[in-house]
């Protein structure tokens, strides 16, 4: 079988480091090259933590892409410079799978046209974590027959923002389906302010935060008699990595652009 | 609007009491009459328990469905005695819904070319609890993706058979779509005999009995750095009251029979 | 073995009702006779839901003590007229155990007196749920040496009040040992608010209401690296009545008024 | 206030590293010195990863103790080193923290009579996670009052043994308070062998083992109406440091030996 080959953009990074590693140690695929803003014409074995992967570095996106004859192109760096490596692997025939919450709608707009133009896949996705995603669509599915619902979300106490963004995104797409609704009774009190939580179109958001913690979410439904739960935990950064592994087969199949990895999941 | 018309067949067996209450108790549907093995001629209102409902009660399925003008025939009687009167309704024009694992291939067959020959809805379902059959579906979806899954089903102590029938069904959706695995490590080892469960086809199977319990399944998915996790707990019977509603809502709209909750929902 | 003998004062409540039940199927107790509002002189068989339990029913709770030489007097009325009973109960030699948070400090002061004077037990717990006690207890202990913690309590959705007593008890219980501490990031923000629950004395308390749960508690604690949850939950009333059961076996050998089953537990 | 004076043995392990990072980062706590098997005469800070935390390493146990001046002893060592080490901390008056199941029995007697010639302490943990111990504790506690249980152990998938140390520990200690009984309905039947799990002592122990999990075990009781649940989450190393700290603080005030975390824990 031949394997499909991949350029990895921002392999320093924390997300790009697990990319390189899942990519290498994948029997499919093959590393031909990673792009980074410095080290240009270096081995990737040069740099500390990647000794064994001698594969060339280059800082100049073009070369890099002409260089490399890959099929995928993986872009881990920020939206500013992502959105104009994605650009550039279009038109060089080179299929994206890009990792960002970063683009505008007028970008992805753009990318997309493009995409269509030269018929080839491209895959752009806010949370490469199959199981979180998975967890907001089976929330979607079931909110069209369980009409009350509440979210926990539960992460380290160094976190800054509450809620999560997502569960604000899960409250989202929840409230796209189902009957709205304001939970809870009528007449219900807080003795202390907040013990119902956020709410969000009439749901409710709670959001823990504990040292120990890393990353959980709940998603709790209630009809009489009976309740639904889903629920997804992320330990550590390589949960992502499986949601990388599915976008770079998957986008060798498509032939326009795929924004969500729950577009890619069936 | 016009309301949906009911029969219920069993009005006084567990599942049925709390059926009456659901038809008499929602705004759009009016309950008919009752079908009974006793009380001919006599008002529910006569039966402990239902002093309020003012509906006959026939001891014979064939006067019951010509005087009853039903829309829908809801059947939580034995399956021996349900065959008889889901074919006694569709010959009748009136749509069955009908709670029982207990028709032969060939019973339902039968009954789904009688429907079609009708051209009327007919529901079977063996599980009306709408989580559990929404646990099971999703825990098929996500199976595609985690190939690593373990079965936790929990239960009252007073339940004979392990592990239930639920995650039995569990794992055979699961089993039907999944990457064939022997899970666990190579050389993993009990040090007491059953620790790791029983198999069904490489994933695990795990029961826990508790006075205290009722009726809960979780359905763990594993993959590097995350987990994910859906879970159902079924409290009393009322939890099956919510699946019975959507049939009755939505036996009105097919024109074929359908097998199982499942194949309703979207 | 002698039985130890049993009156009950509101048989005919919800709790009594259970309680009724767990004295007459406990080999060791017997129910010697039940003090009510009406019904004098007839036997408990003859009210609907007791046929098979011939005990006299006494109008009079003098008469009824006097007569009935019983070892317990168990009181689930209200707290005026538990008052009364179980300061007669002690007068006059009878063990009294009582489910009431509504006593005030006087009178707890005033009966603790008599016990002591008489020398006998006496016990009177706002909770009979052990598993509820337990956890309650446990939180408390793990707080010394987890200073982070956030209560998450999940009832029903016809509950009018948020946060539950029982989450308030347990704050105020884990309040009292640990050491204080404002927890969550110094420069969190809620850009939903209430996300982050009520605050009580710097740890979260969050309320879940959901039809189909009944009443569940969860306690959680953090330390780096680890978490450690204490759940209990309550599926129906049968959950007081092995903290009845533990109170009548308990009080015969004490001396003195303990308020609070977790006093009794080691 | 004075500062507790730290040696570490075994600084460049696994929780060796953990505990330099530790006791460097506690406020009333100071690292004087390490013990190695290597870089006699070496800064620590010499060594990859601990650049900034300048103290001597010593290969001569004797030697570091009698330079360093320390107050607590810490060895992370193995148990055969470890053995000799906390004699010769002994026996030099600096008080022993000690991570190990590998003393025999022998060999504790031996210690905890030298620790009580000297009149000082010595602290010997098997487990240093206090959620972990404290989960054990409970558990051992809530028998006393729930005679059924359960214990579902859960670990990532490259764990050979099934149950856990812990779970059998757990179980061992849970036996020894509980009311001895053969759980389940008496006919309960396995339709697939190993569904129940293991059996220790009339209690079922499950071993569930996934990709993504870490170190999990919940102990489930049940009493009719209700459940409680102790559940202990480990994500990582970082767990054991907080009893490693709690014991280097409370080791001062010892003057004898305690094996078990729980023996210091209230």
């Amino acid at each position: 079988m031949k394997k499909i080959k991949v350029i990895i953009a921002g392999a320093r990074g924390r997300m790009g480091r697990e990319a390189v590693k899942l990519v290498h140690e994948t029997e499919n695929f093959e590393l031909v090259s990673v792009l980074d803003i410095k080290y240009d014409g270096k081995s990737l074995s040069d740099i500390e933590g990647f000794s064994h992967i001698d594969v060339p570095i280059y800082t100049d996106a073009l070369s890099c892409i002409h260089n490399s004859q890959a099929d995928v192109f993986v872009d881990l760096t920020t939206p500013a410079v992502g959105y104009f490596h994605t650009k550039m692997a279009l038109e060089n025939g080179v299929r994206p799978v890009v990792g960002t919450t970063g683009f505008t709608m007028e970008q992805l707009a753009e990318l997309k046209h493009l995409a269509n133009e030269k018929k080839i896949g491209c895959i752009i996705a806010p949370n490469f974590a199959i199981g979180a995603v998975l967890m907001m669509k089976f929330a979607q599915m079931a909110a069209k027959y369980f009409s009350d619902v509440e979210i926990i979300e539960m992460h380290h106490d160094q976190k800054l923002d509450a809620p999560s963004g997502t569960a604000v995104k899960t409250a989202e797409m929840i409230a796209a389906v189902r009957e709205q609704k304001q939970q809870g009774h009528p007449d219900e009190e807080e003795t202390l302010a907040g013990a119902r939580g956020a709410d969000y179109n009439g749901m409710h958001i709670h959001s823990v935060r504990l040292p120990g913690l890393v990353a959980h979410q709940k998603v709790l439904f209630g009809l009489p008699g009976q309740t639904l739960t889903i629920r997804h935990d992320s330990f550590n950064r390589a949960s992502f990595m499986s949601g990388v592994k599915i976008s770079i087969e998957t986008v060798l199949h498509l032939d326009t652009l795929v924004y969500g990895l729950e577009n890619i999941l069936d």
